[in-house]
């Protein structure tokens, strides 16, 4: 292989090992992610993701919080913009583009009246737009590329642009 | 007014103003959350919300990455189980239900291969179960409606089960 072994500090030995995993064996693809969330009170939660720190959580004052984390549908942001990160810095990596700096800011927006039980309506984003500044001296057509497939395959991207499946249950 | 202004720690008052103030001027009730994400090499990166910490995020070391934080797919669970908290301590006060404990159990299943650009399909969540275990001395029937209303009325919930708009742009 003349692949350099690391590009965006990217392990593509590691990354390009799981692709040739799953393809060889799919039930390998097969993954189930979990978090544990415990109410501390008020509007507050943490959230627990193995054996990491929690993710705290907490809404502003004038949702009626104490404003001490942000707030879940931030998180929701955090996460697609996280993976958005995760999915420029793989693509990149295993196209040979370098990347200098990527940052990317995330707006969303709510109407709070269905979630507040003032109005029917969807309680959820009506539309979230994701800004994407990436700095590469890579050639136009491989940057635009990138983009293209960045969005096409992002796990979190994809889960808010279709409709999937939440069962919630009492137990 | 002569409802307790404190249950479950959750200020009534303020909540129920705020739900007073979306009725009487619905653009009260339009509102737009943000965040920046910011990346830092492999794939690691930084989710910035107002003047809070940042979320930080990261690839298991099977996926390739450094294992320092949960992942983009954990955090977009974390985000889902702490709204649902939310949703529970407001929807419980105005109804006048104690909640003594609340855990939400988050599990969701994500096929690798989109993701990886080894087979096309659904890079997303294909299934989201939770588990929510409730403990108060309310009746069930009010428990059952409190858990209907909560699955309804979920920003975070409903932004996973409806189809909504994401626009990704370069800049």
């Amino acid at each position: 292989m003349s692949t350099a072994q690391s590009l965006n500090d990217v392990n593509l030995e590691a990354v390009g090992g799981l692709a040739a995993a799953v393809t060889a064996d799919p039930a390998k693809a097969q993954t189930t992610w979990s978090a544990n969330v415990h109410w501390t009170g008020a509007f507050q939660s943490e959230a627990k993701v193995r054996e990491f720190a929690p993710i705290k959580s907490d809404e502003p004052a004038g949702l009626g919080g104490g404003d001490s984390a942000p707030n879940p549908v931030e998180q929701l942001l955090a996460a697609l913009g996280n993976c958005l990160a995760v999915g420029y810095a793989a693509n990149a990596s295993v196209a040979g583009i370098e990347i200098k700096e990527l940052d990317i800011r995330l707006d969303g927006d709510i109407d709070l009246r269905p979630f507040l039980g003032v109005m029917p309506g969807h309680p959820g984003y009506s539309d979230i737009r994701v800004e994407v500044s990436l700095v590469s001296d890579a050639p136009a057509e491989q940057i635009a590329a990138l983009h293209e497939q960045v969005a096409a395959t992002s796990p979190v991207g994809k889960s808010l642009t279709a409709a999937i499946p939440v069962s919630i249950k009492a137990v």
